[in-house]
């Protein structure tokens, strides 16, 4: 069994994660979060609201995951989210072109066209993997899962392939809660969908998965962030295309210094990839397991001025995307503007101070007008223009209109200048985007947290979570089977879930076991009710045990500081030792 | 306008709320939570998590939204969650037959199978209500979207219409997980759909939806639980199918009144009818707007042997279920465990004090084998089950095999006792179910937080939303442009934020304005920076503004004590003037 195996296997049983429809022979491509599962990605969610929504102040949206089709006209998805496709004329399978020729042939087959896949499908006479039969043409097919809104005929909509474009069709309405300025940013969490192929990687390439995407609307002309000096000095092991290309390893370097040597375009770009790394090492991912890296020029998506993506080194699957952190440009709200007809612009509005001098003409149109005719207003127009840039001094001028050249001579207008108050200029606002797949992150926590060791010749497997994301931060265990003992575990556990602790009372099996079963699931923190916590001579000392998942420590704390001891541990991060004795 | 409409404008204009895809004219069912909106409903699903996960110890789970066609032949959705239909042989329109039906003529259509329906048509020789075309006859339509998993014909699947099902469906493995002990309860948040014909009813009635639904898994013999006394004592607006068929108004009873009286089947009903109410006055319903309405027989679902809903009264549509409590019995996992294969039992051990005495039979087969042949292994079955039953005596037996009678002589058997230890019975657990529409709830609490009144000639708009549920619990206001001011609040903001409030800071427009919109946003606490707070002649006596949203009432308390004051104020609910001063 290789590490990915352990931790699926440990993860089924315990509880975090399964594929679905098992009793129906389940279905390629879905995973169920089970109750230990579920309960870390909510954890895991509110610490990422925590960094987005209340620290950094962006919007949360929610919005439906059924779009109509006139979303993914205007987004590209119809026309560009496809994969390479052909079907077995023998046996009716469908494979992934790029795949079939991955397998036989030494080439990275997804940078192929369709053209260069079928030429290496015919040079080589690749049949079906399965039956041996001839295969169709290479051709197009889309991962959006389809549907229908209403009866009859009804509407054609999509399942969304990306939660983004929620954010976008809705960025009118949300230039004006943000009232009207930029920059301003928009998160989103939720179901997004995509119908492989063939899914090969287990959790890691799901069909329907949990994105959290953060869409932030910035000036082109200011993607700065104000907080980048705080964390400039941070230091993040980046891989830049350039190394790539060179051949070379990720190098852990400063943003300041990445900014500064141009591998990172903007204080922005950087400042958001120091929140991605906080996140990530927040769910105990190790530094030397993350990578930055940025995608070679062929590698990007159609909309992106620059994307790179935080990678995570995995046992079975090496370096694999977590989150991605692109340069969306004007992409998405110039194509939606565009197929929509509404306007998706900002306004960039100008200092005072920045109130400018217009230099213009006034003409005399009883001598120009008679004169030059039909031809007389754009010629004015040419004027102002060149009146403008300073090009004109007062004598005659010479403008070309539809290829015939008129004079407007020096004593039919003069320059005049006139101080304007310019409130601002329309344009449409870029997009940054970090968008993080939430599966995957969890998984990556889950393997980086696994530990077998050998303890009193057995094998003791834990799962080390970070104590304030651990699923169950605490269980409370009767040493036996006592009904005092029971009694008071009882009013423990209630007493934490008053603080809002989700508690497991374990009583089945031996302590050993229980102790096993607590690691397993990843809880940080036992509490154990004895025969010292329910003697009636105990009265007034009456304490209970605290067992560290990590340390394997015990200390004893008095029945009546369990919750302010679990607080410290749990929440604050004290050891043990400052706890209890 | 009438109050809907007053609280949709309002909800549009500060982003609690609005139609999806406006951009490209909308789609009728499909709702945007704006920022102010998807927050308050995280508070509300937060608030729901400590009830059901954190203090009833239930397990949440996260499935798929998508699910293969065999879990909706098992659940019955496939055939059952249907419509009826008539389309318009002229123009091509699909509506709503008993919409339809309704609109003519005086009767509770939705109660009227298909035939009946298509009786009154015919009878009212009703045409298309848009252009008087010709009808279809009446047909099923079925509200589950439909979609199809994988490449080529792929496989045929559905949105779930419940969250419910995917609970259902791994019931094996939360079996597991729960010890293999009954009682447990499992939970599922997430969005459920329904392709609704013509959704007419705004937010009231949407095709894409989040639903909160909670499954328990109890000993059909064992609807109890041992929490119900401490609450019995609460009283609640019961309206039984008894007093609607007499024509009644519900009633305030205790629970326990209500069991007693049979109104309830048991207490596992009536605790969970009480956590449901918990719930709902937590989110400011108020008592006399809210009740709880049984089923009529012919109301209930296929699958429920009683239900009760929660209901809200709103303003347009009257009484509205929010929540609905239902018994599914044993039909979901009998279904599910018949379609599938697969156990979906559970064991009921049995005390050691219920050790059975078991009669049975020995047989000298040197005799009966020779003499009754093939018969003697089914002879000696039945002779063992009329042993069980007592009816033999150790004299001669006749007994019937396959229509000829065979007899044991008395001396060819000796009937013995044995005390048997019977580890368990297996049987199918029943589900009880309450499920939650969370946008229905989280529309109820706007209407009912939404209070206009006039001040100094003006009409004030204030949500009115509880304090700890608010989507910006707290506002940070600089009294003007001063950069001081700004300054301050910027930090103010800072230190909040780390305390994980979302904060917002507030700075266009004057003051009066901004607390306008603070009130719409039902921004509880709003926390002014002014004069006092950056004069350097305050130095040690910094003082900032409070003010109260509900109250108006202003209080003065020191810039360090901001964070301890809004979570004494927010969180803790003291007054204003407990405060500050």
């Amino acid at each position: 069994m290789d590490l990915y195996e352990r931790v699926i296997e440990l993860s089924r049983r315990r509880g975090f994660l399964h594929p679905s429809f098992e009793i129906y022979g389940g279905l390629g491509g879905f995973y169920d979060w089970g109750p230990r599962g579920a309960r870390l990605l909510e954890n895991v969610l509110d610490l990422w609201r925590q960094l987005y929504v209340v620290e950094e102040g962006l919007m949360e949206v929610s919005t439906p995951t059924i779009m109509p089709r006139r979303v993914f006209e205007a987004s590209g998805h119809l026309e560009g989210f496809v994969d390479p496709m052909v079907d077995c004329e023998g046996c009716g399978r469908s494979f992934r072109a790029d795949h079939l020729v991955d397998n036989h042939v030494d080439l990275v087959a997804d940078s192929l066209s369709n053209e260069e896949l079928q030429e290496v499908i015919d040079g080589e006479e690749l049949g079906c993997p399965e039956c041996g039969g001839p295969l169709s043409e290479v051709y197009d097919f889309n991962l959006m899962f389809g549907t229908t809104v209403g009866p009859g005929r009804g509407q054609e909509a999509y399942m969304r392939p990306e939660t983004a474009q929620g954010i976008f069709v809705a960025y009118p309405r949300l230039y004006r809660y943000a009232r009207e300025r930029l920059p301003f940013g928009a998160v989103q969490v939720g179901r997004a969908y995509r119908n492989e192929v063939s899914p090969r990687q287990g959790v890691i390439r799901l069909r329907e998965f949990t994105q959290a995407e953060v869409e932030l609307f910035v000036d082109p002309e200011e993607k700065v962030h104000d907080g980048f000096d705080r964390v400039s000095h941070r230091k993040l092991n980046l891989l830049s295309s350039g190394k790539q290309l060179d051949g070379e390893a990720a190098e852990r370097r400063s943003l300041r210094e990445a900014v500064d040597e141009g591998d990172l375009q903007n204080t922005l770009f950087a400042y958001h990839l120091h929140v991605v790394d906080r996140f990530l090492t927040a769910l105990g991912i190790p530094e030397g397991d993350l990578r930055y890296r940025q995608h070679l020029p062929d590698e990007r998506a159609h909309y992106a001025a620059d994307c790179w993506d935080a990678e995570v080194n995995l046992d079975r699957f090496g370096w694999v995307e977590v989150v991605g952190l692109a340069d969306r440009t004007d992409y998405d709200l110039s194509r939606h503007s565009g197929h929509s007809g509404r306007d998706m612009s900002a306004l960039r509005p100008l200092d005072e101070a920045r109130e400018s001098t217009v230099r213009r003409v006034e003409v005399d149109m009883s001598s120009l007008g008679p004169r030059l005719r039909e031809d007389a207003s754009p010629v004015v127009e040419r004027l102002n223009e060149r009146a403008a840039a300073g090009e004109v001094d007062g004598g005659d001028v010479s403008v070309e209109v539809e290829g015939s050249t008129r004079v407007v001579r020096g004593e039919e207008y003069e320059v005049v200048e006139e101080v304007e108050r310019v409130r601002g200029e329309t344009f449409t606002p870029h997009v940054i985007e970090p968008s993080y797949g939430v599966d995957r992150a969890v998984y990556a926590m889950l393997e980086k947290a696994f530990r077998s060791e050998e303890v009193e010749e057995r094998e003791r497997r834990v799962v080390s979570l970070p104590r304030a994301l651990a699923p169950v931060p605490v269980a409370v265990l009767p040493l036996t089977d006592d009904a005092e003992m029971r009694h008071v575990s009882s009013e423990v556990a209630r007493r934490l879930r008053g603080n809002g602790f989700v508690v497991e009372v374990d009583t089945s099996g031996n302590i050993g076991r229980r102790y096993r079963r607590q690691d397993e699931i990843g809880t940080p923190l036992v509490v154990t009710v004895d025969q010292v916590t329910v003697d009636p001579e105990s009265e007034g000392h009456r304490t209970v045990t605290l067992r560290s998942r990590d340390s394997m420590e015990q200390v004893r704390v008095g029945l009546e500081e369990v919750e302010a001891s679990v607080l410290r541990f749990v929440q604050d991060g004290a050891d043990l030792a400052e706890i209890g004795e």
